[in-house]
């Protein structure tokens, strides 16, 4: 499933892809929290419908962000993760949480984290990559 | 008009304010290519209604995004600037464009523009910065 493109603006084209408000954090709970199970989306993203969910992992998987895998522990289910387009967001991600720790009086971002990520915003990109670089890329399942 | 905070998470914040298809690009516009009034809004935004971009404007307004000002050259209209926490959206915007840029095969970024922001983003954002500095920032309008 693609998005129609409005233009390729390069603003545009990332807010044609991930311009909602359940991308971005589909992608902080795989990316951040180690998400990757259909039922821990659903569980953890504040309120999303299944229909929203399902439209928006399909989505992401077909413009290149996620990978979906079948699980070979459990072959019922898949397993969501990250592309290196889909890592390649983390700044986006890291600039959304820096700003919204700076403006929201009410924030629940750990305060010495988010002073180690505005110190040293590579290091952290780093540090949370190296979780996905290790992982065998298997093919991608047909459906 | 403030929106509803789904949580306080630090992702979920900032896509509650400018987690659409639309307030990034409002943003662009102004602080990217000194667009001021409605009217340039409706003439450059991808196709944007004409509620929507009402909405988004009080929107970004009444979550301190935006400063309204009446024209003081023309009584019957209104200036829109960035405030400090909209210009604060900056790193959002440029990490979007580097991502795009990188992903669009179709593109329309310049690339030697997009290899001086790689470079050295904090002067691009100082040089955009710099053209709001100067501006005298009258008090908001009643409405």
């Amino acid at each position: 499933m693609e998005s129609k493109n409005r233009s390729h603006c390069p603003v545009t084209y990332a807010l044609d892809l991930i311009g909602d408000k359940w991308s971005l954090l589909m992608l902080r709970d795989i990316i951040l929290f180690d998400k990757k199970y259909y039922h821990e989306f659903t569980q953890s993203l504040e309120g999303i419908s299944t229909n929203i969910l399902a439209n928006r992992l399909a989505m992401l998987e077909g413009n290149g962000i996620l990978l979906k895998v079948r699980d070979e522990q459990d072959k019922k289910r898949f397993i969501y993760s990250p592309t290196e387009k889909g890592l390649d967001l983390l700044p986006v991600i890291i600039s959304m949480v820096l700003w919204s720790a700076k403006y929201d009086a009410d924030t629940v971002a750990p305060l010495d984290e988010i002073k180690k990520i505005e110190q040293d915003p590579a290091a952290f990109m780093n540090k949370v990559r190296s979780k996905f670089s290790g992982e065998k890329m298997p093919d991608p399942v047909a459906l």
